[in-house]
């Protein structure tokens, strides 16, 4: 995979002037971008996929060499399953690829718009946000993702993975630098960034008014670390510290299977169960025992307070710090509640406003908990694993933020588009 | 316009003390907000408007002192005209409220939902964002307004006005919070900060998470000062560097109808033009000359290049720094371009991205300068002062956003709202 050269030339032996270079040309992509009607957009991401799947040996070796090095490195498994490209994955990959290029065209979209008394006609109109610069961790499938979304939506596109994943990113860019040129689109409009030196990271952030948004992925500390130097503005993808509350009213075959999937289904990823909360009286019924041995049974340490180690013996004390943890392991904290509102209390003091779900059989209680918990995605009686862009139909997503502006959970192509007010007139001035 | 206690008590003694203590209240203020139906909250904004028109003549009396104490401290007349409380302007005040107070409930909107192929079911709904600071400088309507548009969408906020305004913000406070107890809202939804002491802007800035969004309204200097200090986020409301570029084919009698009132209607104000572009052939034309005489006969200062110059005497040359200043006051840059494309050149690159104005009797002109002007608010044949939440029909502003992320251009009630993805299930788990 490594027919492709590299973006531009030489990242190494300049720094600055390497990533002055990435701006100018993403900027020129950009302007160029801008006169390229949708259906030229979807085409070349058929393309990339095309390409993609016809690369599969060839990406699957890159990957390899990714993986050894990993593994020589010491990455935990949880990282190393992250990092891995299995023939599933190349083809998921690829198959976000051509649904995205199928979804609507998010540029153009009327939002809002009416006629104005003085007989102006204004209009609200999705347009590109411009360069959008992605800095994420060891997932390569990013690189793809990422590129499709912002060129959905009309954006140039800088990205920087990490260094885990070097081999299996560049070859993902080089699918989709030849998708881009295959349909006649700037081959520039995605740029991966041709070194892994942490100051490239530095000068980019600082572009501002030329880079328009910067999306890190990744671990609480990139995230830390891109915020501390960002000047250029940044949605933030922080841990997913996500609970699952069992109510009083809950079912107990549906108990079982959302608590052990949130928890088991996949444990290196940010929308799995961190914590379990029981209502008391599921202690009394027996049901939260079930669970917890469930789990124990499912190979998950738990760690629980008083009463759940009374429930469960082979449960470990929860320290204070369990309770804020993302494991991103066959971990799980648990606790028993009084009553839903402690629930509540709970998920808004420890949660990091990802994802949260109830299991109940009762429709006030349900309501309460969307009402009361402050989270990006509320699950009423189903696995925090389905907060996912491409499980809501977004076509992948360029990660979930946990910021409350601009975009929240799952973001996708239109989370990566703002909007222009146009007022036409005929003549109007302000009396 | 003294009856009301402030907010809390001895915002100078302790500064950190003072704004922990506005942030726990504003935090409580959220909670009990969350229960408030949108009927009440209107009841809420008509009791304020009903005493904001009761209270006209103190309200004037409580500005005649910002006044005087504004003109000797040497404001400019933009500064003052910014700080003035006309009985025009307490009436504009109200009938902003009412308006706000009229339009639908932004709270609870389902702005997005679907049934999943799994059989859950999605949802998008717009929700409070939280605690918001309003940081702003002279223009006491800011307190009325912020207020209002923060209460509509469910959250508490903390004002901080300048202290050329104190009188007047202080009256319009005790408005707002009688307004509040008199529908049995939490007096605490709207706190004026008491103190005008610098340091109490650090403070609240840096209250990640009990902060969900500042907002600094005023000149470019308090909004860097801002953008340095802050930890929570911002949303940036830079200055107005707005042009009417008038194209070959502009009908006379608009584009000098449309220049004037840009530039003239109202200095002061973030949307009246800075910069007028003329196409080569209205010099040819005789239509830059007319335009550059009417504006210079309105007593506008033109500072022009060389073109411009040789059609109007009275111009005095501009200098590089001219195109990229926002005068407020009756100076106007000129310049004639060659083209369409060297004025959405000159736009793009001198303009604050805020509001941009085309004459033109051709549709594709017009279309080519919507498509290519990276600005907030496009005109088409009419003037950049229609660039206004009141105008666009979003009932007052909380500002006019100049950043591409969650909003821009006129911010109304529901860009002070984020969204929450709710999934309702009958037990899925993912497979």
């Amino acid at each position: 995979m490594t027919q492709a050269p590299p973006a531009v030339a030489d990242a190494a032996a300049d720094v600055p002037a390497y990533c002055e270079d990435l701006v100018v040309r993403a900027q020129a992509a950009k302007q160029a971008l801008a006169k390229v009607p949708g259906a030229q957009r979807d085409a070349a991401l058929r393309a990339i996929a095309r390409r993609i799947r016809a690369s599969e040996a060839s990406l699957r070796e890159a990957n390899a060499k990714d993986l050894e090095a990993g593994r020589e490195a010491g990455l935990s498994p949880a990282m190393l399953d992250r990092l891995a490209l299995t023939p599933a994955r190349v083809e998921s990959i690829a198959a976000a690829l051509e649904q995205i290029a199928g979804q609507a065209d998010p540029l153009g979209r009327v939002i809002d718009g009416r006629v104005l008394p003085n007989g102006i006609r204004l209009e609200k109109r999705r347009v590109a946000i411009g360069v959008v610069l992605i800095i994420f961790e060891s997932r390569p499938n990013v690189t793809a993702d990422a590129a499709a979304l912002c060129l959905k939506a009309g954006n140039a596109a800088i990205l920087r993975g990490g260094k885990e994943a070097a081999h299996s990113n560049r070859g993902l860019a080089a699918c989709v630098r030849a998708g881009l040129v295959e349909e006649g689109l700037p081959e520039d409009a995605v740029q991966l960034v041709g070194t892994t030196d942490r100051a490239a990271v530095g000068e980019l952030l600082a572009k501002t008014g030329r880079i328009d948004m910067a999306v890190p992925r990744g671990g609480k500390s990139l995230i830390e670390a891109v915020v501390a130097q960002a000047r250029v503005p940044v949605v933030k993808h922080y841990d997913g510290n996500c609970h699952v509350y069992v109510d009083a009213s809950a079912d107990e075959e549906m108990a079982l299977a959302i608590c052990l999937n949130a928890k088991t289904h996949r444990t290196g990823v940010c929308n799995a169960a961190e914590t379990v909360l029981f209502h008391a009286d599921t202690a009394q019924s027996g049901l939260a025992k079930r669970v917890l041995e469930a789990l124990i049974g499912a190979g998950v340490e738990v760690r629980g307070d008083a009463r759940v180690c009374a429930e469960a013996p082979a449960a470990k004390p929860a320290t204070e710090e369990d309770w804020s943890t993302e494991y991103l392991d066959l971990i799980v904290a648990a606790r028993v509640v009084d009553d839903l509102d402690q629930a509540v209390e709970h998920i808004n003091h420890y949660g990091s406003k990802h994802t949260d779900a109830i299991v109940t059989g009762r429709l006030d209680a349900g309501n309460a908990f969307v009402q009361g918990v402050d989270t990006a995605n509320c699950m009423v009686n189903c696995s925090t694993r389905f907060s996912d862009g491409q499980e809501y139909g977004l076509g992948a997503e360029i990660g979930i933020s946990t910021d409350k502006l601009h975009a929240r959970g799952p973001m996708g192509a239109e989370d990566l588009t703002t909007y222009q007010w146009v007022l036409h007139g005929d003549g109007q001035v302000r009396g």
